[in-house]
C-alpha cells in the first residue's frame, strides 16, 4: 500500500531563505504530534542557494488534508508566505524504503 | 550538523518502470545493514510515468561512498542500467526534521 508522498520547493525572496528554513524546520518539529505524519524533513539546496526544499510523507491524502487544518498551521504558513516567492510541488506515491 | 541527502530522478525506458522500482525497492530492503543510511525511499511520480524517484538521506558523504562499494552494490547497479534511459541528482543538505 503506497503513501502520499511529495518534494516541495520553496524559493525564498532574496536573503529569506535561512528564516524560511528555520520556520519550516518549526513546523517539522510540531509533526511529532501529528498523526499520519511519517516523514518532514527540511532540506537546503547545494546548487540553488534561496531553494529550501521539504520531503513529506503521509499516511494518506487525508492525513496531509488534515494537518492543514490543524491548530497553529494557519499562522505558521501566515509567517512563511511573506518570506516565499515561489513553490512547487512534485507529487509521489511513496512505495516504501528505509525510514517509512 | 546537517545531513547529506539528495533526491535521485531515475527516467526508465518505455515500460521499464515497475521493474526498476522492484529494483531499486531490493537495494532498500538492503539499506537496513548499511551503516550511516538513514532514509532510502522509493517513488513513484504521479505525473511522469516512466520516473522513479529514490530520497536518499546520508549521515555523511563518505556513508553514501562507502555503500556504493559495499558487496553486492555493482551487481545491483548492473541489474538496473538496462532499464535507466536518464538519471538526474538534487544534491541537498539535510537540517532535520521528523525522520531522521
Amino acid at each position: 500500500m503506497s503513501k502520499y508522498g511529495m518534494y516541495v520547493k520553496f524559493t525564498a525572496i532574496a536573503g529569506g531563505r535561512d528564516a524560511l528554513a528555520a520556520i519550516l524546520m518549526e513546523a517539522a518539529a510540531g509533526m511529532d504530534g501529528v498523526d499520519g505524519c511519517e516523514i518532514y524533513l527540511v532540506n537546503v539546496s547545494e546548487t540553488e542557494p534561496e531553494t529550501v526544499w521539504v520531503t513529506e510523507v503521509w499516511r494518506d491524502a487525508e492525513a496531509h488534508q488534515a494537518s492543514l487544518r490543524a491548530e497553529g498551521a494557519s499562522e505558521m504558513i501566515g509567517r512563511a508566505r511573506p518570506l516565499i516567492s515561489g513553490v512547487e510541488q512534485i507529487k509521489l506515491s511513496t512505495l516504501g524504503g528505509k525510514g517509512v
